[in-house]
């Protein structure tokens, strides 16, 4: 693979950065927002083992993002992202001189100053990077969509008619959008048994997750005021994993006529790190050629994938290891984030920075590439095996489901690190008092 | 109509608020959030023709929330909610005492004070009450989802085999609700004419209003955790006018199989005075009776309706007056917003303060009382007449639409004062640059 300019220097003095398989080389530097034990939650970047604390590099006038005052000691990356992209390529070259081999030494050779700004990963604890402005979740995934509508309304309505046309996407909930590592609660909500005439109440028993990749939204737009795929583009800061929790058992209940709702609202989780546009640019691959022409609105302007393998992996309670269950790409998109975006805003409405868009389950064409469990187990027909010997269909309690993701290099990946989960049982049902 | 001793006193010395039919009598005291010229924002609330300055009052030691600080002198009402119900009736007693005919002299004896506490409605520009946290849209009007299910899908097909059973919602986009008065663009969008086997794209041609009430959330749960019905009424602080504008072509084409999107994302109107629950108390009704036992999470704990009277008018542009399209009751809904509320949170969904859920379209049993243009001109197969002659399927460029609504006391009127949009058209279409 060709090593275009952007990709910047390709060696860090933080030698944990330079070994092979490394997730966070110098070529990536994801954004998050951590704190050590007792201390307040400042921004980041990754940096092999380590993550250098930025709000400590801007008092120190090693970095400046040339807003009018600090934008890194903050509760979230949105003050940093809403500067927009100009900003966003200053920082990055400020961050890659610093850290690159042989670059600026005013860091490196500043031991006491390396002590304060530089921490061990395994010290740092991990918050939600954005506050999230808005939740929107896609179904961009050409197999995905054929796939669960087979399931859902037989093999021949499989794809809905607008599918081709419209990058369909509905409005999530925001406020249980969590950073890896949150535990997830088994929801309670209705499902109807297709042999009775009434719902029941009770734990989901068809709890199931979604790889996807988030886009997060760095600069927003206005009311009233469409947007083109390429300006759409440029408003994206970067991407993370994502993991759109569902509750199969919920959703095939309430999903009509006004789409999923309590199936999908107890939780969403991402990865700590967002890694930016600007790292993934040398992987951009294109859509897939279109089975119908797109309308002008949304139509591709250049490469607006990229080349992201992803694995999902599943760790029941007590099991030394975890079993992979999935392997796919992100190329397989049908839909890119910048579509998704301008489609988004085309009616006029008005996109924020912090709005994170999922990009919907990515499936590929094989059987051990689906996004799914739904999709794997192929909705409990054909349970999947894992390495303890124990089958799934949907998820169990105490289930530890993972995501992670890479673009790989020549010599290097740009690595999304981990987006985990474990499932705990359902709360206990209140007394209702009726 | 009995007056129960939560109304509180009947006359205040702000004569204005005295006159019959005032929508803003000593009983209501709706909040909002306002600025005169020149001047920051800061709460109020409206008395008769008057907004009384709720940060002066509390910098002049008048009323006190009991938080450490003070909570009126903010962009939104969002911290005074967030205190709770005990907050929410101290000062409700507070300002009470300090308005009424006979109570506490400090505010209307002192005459410069007053002068810097009460100006005159005319005088404030009103602006959005809330920071909206989420915004969710149900369709809990059994009428309404009759209508347009038929409309939709076929009479046999029209109520869905789930909505006896669930307060069906979707998740709304919270960046466009705005407040009353702000003009609203007519969207763009993919429709697909029903002789072509492409969608096409453009203006919306079937633009329409849906009178809705929103429930403002004052006090959040906690992710995972189920509320009650009874726990969710308590969390409610107040209700507003709502129009949820929808454009019936986008949302015809793209709402299956994952519901509305950029057919409503475009704009939500909310009128600017939130009408506390504290002055809708004396109205509560019950719940119609129900065609299926409710699940127990769900069962009314005692009347959780209003009887609220509504009404919807049009002006053309150029019009001397607006013409009544529609007069309806909030008691007509099938679902309460505590028990949409209690749905909402069941799953384990955490509820902010801030959120807003608007109830579904409110139309009544008969032709006059549909909550929308689709249902009073069945899909532009009757249109509407209105006072200057012209017929209405759809909205037009320039129409002015306005939703008020009160309950009607024994000689007073909790008023919600009004709602109003007027469509601009549509934006000029970028150049897609493809």
């Amino acid at each position: 693979m060709a090593v275009r300019s952007s990709e910047g220097p390709s060696r860090s003095w933080v030698e944990s950065a330079n070994a092979a398989g490394c997730d966070f080389p110098i070529r990536n530097l994801p954004y998050g927002v951590f704190r050590r034990a007792g201390e307040a939650l400042r921004c980041g970047v990754a940096i092999g083992d380590f993550v250098l604390d930025l709000a400590a590099l801007e008092d120190a006038g090693l970095i400046n993002a040339g807003a009018h005052g600090p934008v890194f000691r903050e509760r979230s990356i949105n003050a940093f992202m809403a500067l927009g992209p100009k900003a966003w390529a200053v920082v990055r070259a400020q961050l890659m001189s610093l850290l690159a081999e042989g670059g600026d030494g005013r860091l490196r050779e500043d031991v006491v100053l390396c002590g304060g700004v530089l921490f061990p990963l395994a010290e740092a604890e991990l918050m939600l990077p954005i506050e999230v402005a808005g939740y929107t979740d896609f179904y961009a995934g050409r197999q995905h969509a054929f796939n669960v509508g087979s399931m859902f309304r037989g093999a021949e309505n499989a794809l809905p008619p607008n599918w081709l046309h419209i990058p369909i996407g509905y409005n999530g909930r925001a406020s249980t959008v969590v950073v890896s590592g949150t535990d997830i609660h088994r929801p309670l909500g209705q499902r109807k048994p297709p042999d009775s005439d009434m719902p029941v109440f009770g734990p989901s028993r068809r709890l199931d997750f979604e790889l996807e990749l988030g886009s997060v939204i760095g600069t927003g737009g206005r009311m009233g005021e469409p947007v083109t795929v390429g300006q759409a583009d440029e408003m994206i800061f970067g991407y993370v994993l994502l993991n759109d929790w569902s509750a199969r058992d919920i959703q095939a209940w309430e999903y009509q006529p006004l789409g999923p709702f309590q199936a999908k609202a107890f939780a969403t989780s991402i990865s700590p790190w967002v890694v930016t546009k600007a790292a993934l640019e040398p992987f951009r691959v294109s859509t897939p050629q279109r089975e119908k022409p797109l309308l002008p609105y949304l139509r591709e302007t250049g490469p607006l994938l990229y080349d992201i393998d992803l694995e999902v992996s599943l760790r029941p309670a007590g099991a030394a290891q975890a079993t992979i269950v999935s392997r796919t790409n992100y190329r397989h998109m049908y839909y890119s984030a910048a579509q998704q975006l301008a489609h988004h805003a085309v009616s006029g409405c008005r996109m924020d920075c912090g709005d994170l868009l999922g990009s919907g389950t990515i499936s590929g064409p094989g059987k051990g590439e689906y996004g799914s469990l739904l999709e794997l187990a192929w909705g409990g027909k054909e349970p999947i095996t894992l390495d303890t010997g124990e089958t799934r269909s949907f998820l169990e309690d105490g289930d530890v489901v993972a995501l992670t993701g890479g673009a790989q290099g020549e010599g290097y990946r740009i690595g999304f690190g981990a987006c985990t989960g474990r499932i705990l049982p359902a709360p206990p049902e209140p007394d209702w008092g009726s």
